[in-house]
């Protein structure tokens, strides 16, 4: 088909009644699904009902180190817990903390720990007069929620096929005491599915900032998470990086079993060096005798080793692949060639991230909503919920069927083509007067 | 035996004679006994062994509302886990929110949100000059660790035989807008094992504090924690009271199943006002997207209801009150009449509390350490670590056997005897100077 930019204007009003026909037909089907969701489908976490088999009534409750997990103590975890997260994230289980079942609460801790008692020694950032924070976007909005929530101007850095532009990153960084920190999501990025090339990582290591405080907030929660066998997306392991560069200690690192075992039943983590390490375990043992060291054990148990966690995530690739597919494929079919749009082909994670033209994509998610299909709202990928282009759109295609998804995505190119011939329509409109 | 106050000074001289030679005699023993920690000894938590057997990989994971435990969401947690934390608490399911494993992490985090937001639209207390909290002493040692860790100026309040010296606190609340908060431990209180009578709840209910964003921080820790089947304290029930009192938003409380469950692999609940929730809510769901619900679910299947808890708990009683009762039978035998220590007898809870003759506690627990046996550090009790008087030790009777803790006790009379000789000696000596 024609690209919609070298349509006349007849061509694009004859487009337009046509879509306009499909618009009417499919809104009398009354639809109801859910694109937004990124979270696992029942199928995955069936696959991991194994584990609370892992303990039962007969099990010895000891951990390696001889201690009983039933009772207190032992603050940043047990031994065989940190091997396993450590593995995961490729790094020494001497530079891990294992904690509760939500990196995005140790995320959160490590802000608001550092807002009222600073990092390492530093002034705490509540007493500072400004303190910013770099946000690669389109990104995760959660991050961005919790910068927001503590007043910290955030700065929107774009992201490119390599990760986030690191020019920029490093100019902020060097140049503005104020930037104390940046979000990454360095593997499988939400929501473009971008893995950071080696490049991208070394320059993160290198950085040399002007506030001794900055650091990288790198959340690793994608580390495992493959959609095919043979394609793979590989990341340079950054503690070590950091280290080489003489950076020890500018990078926290964090990665969960949210989407590996239970969602908000998992056991997360925080990977950094032995000096932020001891920072964190100073106000960390004001907070908790432990965290919970039985459900530690029961991961522990249940995946043995990282070897046991890959062939379990294999399981999730075959149920969540096909639902992948048909979305690239509807969208493929659908609006290849047409010039209004540009998705992601990710290699794994949890989301396609799609560009509309621009000024289009609250419009798209709007019209989907109308047909009773919900998408993650436009804007929700940039700090303040604010896309300055309109045109970012997350698509989260784990939890409906692959049925589902195929038929949802074909309401969504519908509406991708009735906003664009309209947008397209308003510009000629506006060229002309 | 005859009171040390009533011996002359050649009595006491010949008393300190057999006492060092018993101490040298203890010395030569060699022993390691610790009366320190405030946790379960292993039969209990044998006894709870039954909770992993509540799920396996053949059972239904919803929740009564219907709520896959296993995925994302429910911030508040599963509503047959809010009725069973309610009624511990003796509150309505409404006003409760579970959490993760850990109460004092939820104390932590109220205190720490107050510090960077404020509480219910109040100015965050880090932007205020001073901040003080009453801390009813002898008390929780980690309480006041969270309080001096955020700078807040703590003020000791006596405890009396009824709770904290009320008096002194609404004087304090109604006078002093900078304090903002009081930490109680209402029943079986730490270390005291003191339960609040009705007056002092009620007086409670009715404070009237300058502050606005003044709470009380009403830790339920030991709320089911019985020693007795017939002898047991009950305490009133605050929400209702302070809602009585037309204060409905003045009071947080905490419980968890740390001491009934697994320490450390429970469950911790909050109840307070629905204002107050909507408050907390706000800034939760920046930090997680939901707790443990497959932990919540395990709980409320095991316990099934506050019977079935309190039935739990009585097997719990049935280890740890001999255990209770061979400290304070020593206790009795050895310095009752003596006029040099007084203790506690509590009906509940995790301690007893002794308080030695002024000037004696630090003296007696390094003579303990030096025969090897280890207490708490002289001081724990009291905000700051400094404790007045010198004269406040806890004693934690749970983790050890009962023969283990008659011998503790043994050494610990002898240390209490032979300090207090040296005192009334050393006083003896200053008055004839």
């Amino acid at each position: 088909m024609k690209a919609y930019s070298m349509m006349t204007k007849k061509e694009l009003m004859a487009q337009k009644a046509e879509l306009d026909r499909q618009f009417a037909d499919a809104k009398r089907k009354g639809l109801q699904l859910d694109m937004s969701r990124g979270k696992p489908e029942p199928a995955q976490l069936d696959m991991g009902m194994g584990l609370l088999d892992a303990l039962n009534s007969d099990s010895d409750m000891m951990s390696m180190e001889g201690m009983d997990t039933r009772n207190y103590g032992l603050l940043t975890g047990i031994t065989e817990a940190k091997h396993l997260m450590a593995d995961v994230m490729d790094v020494s289980a001497e530079n891990v903390i294992v904690f509760g079942n939500s990196s995005l609460s140790i995320m959160y801790d490590m802000i608001s720990r550092s807002v009222t008692h600073g990092v390492l020694g530093s002034t705490p950032w509540c007493k500072l007069d400004k303190v910013k924070f770099l946000c690669p976007a389109p990104g995760y909005d959660r991050h961005f929620a919790i910068t927001q929530h503590f007043g910290i101007e955030m700065i929107v850095i774009p992201m490119t096929a390599t990760g986030p532009d690191m020019d920029l990153v490093e100019k902020y960084v060097s140049e503005d005491e104020a930037v104390k920190g940046i979000w990454c999501v360095p593997k499988y990025s939400n929501p473009q599915g971008i893995t950071y090339s080696d490049e991208t990582v070394r320059r993160f290591a290198a950085l040399k900032p002007a506030a001794k405080d900055f650091r990288i907030y790198w959340d690793n929660a994608y580390a495992v998470h493959h959609l095919y066998e043979d394609k793979q997306d590989t990341l340079l392991e950054i503690l070590s990086e950091c280290e080489k560069a003489g950076n020890p200690d500018i990078v926290y690192e964090f990665c969960s079993t949210s989407k590996i075992s239970f969602s908000g039943a998992g056991i997360a983590a925080m990977a950094t060096s032995a000096a932020n390490l001891e920072d964190v375990k100073k106000t960390l043992t004001l907070r908790t005798i432990g965290y919970d060291k039985v459900n530690q054990l029961r991961h522990a148990r249940f995946f043995k080793n990282l070897e046991g966690m890959r062939n379990h995530m294999k399981k999730h690739a075959a149920i969540i692949r096909p639902k992948f597919e048909a979305v690239l494929s509807v969208l493929e079919e659908e609006l290849g060639g047409l010039g209004i749009g540009e998705w992601t082909k990710p290699l794994g994670g949890y989301f396609i991230s799609f560009e509309a033209m621009e000024g289009c994509a609250k419009e798209i998610v709007a019209k989907c909503k109308e047909l009773g299909v919900v998408l993650t709202g436009a804007g929700a990928t940039f700090p303040y919920g604010k896309d300055p282009k309109d045109s970012n759109i997350r698509i989260a295609p784990t939890y409906p069927t692959a049925e589902e998804m195929a038929e949802a995505t074909d309401v969504f190119v519908l509406c991708v083509k009735l906003v664009s011939v309209e947008k397209l329509l308003q510009d000629a409109v506006a060229e002309t007067a």
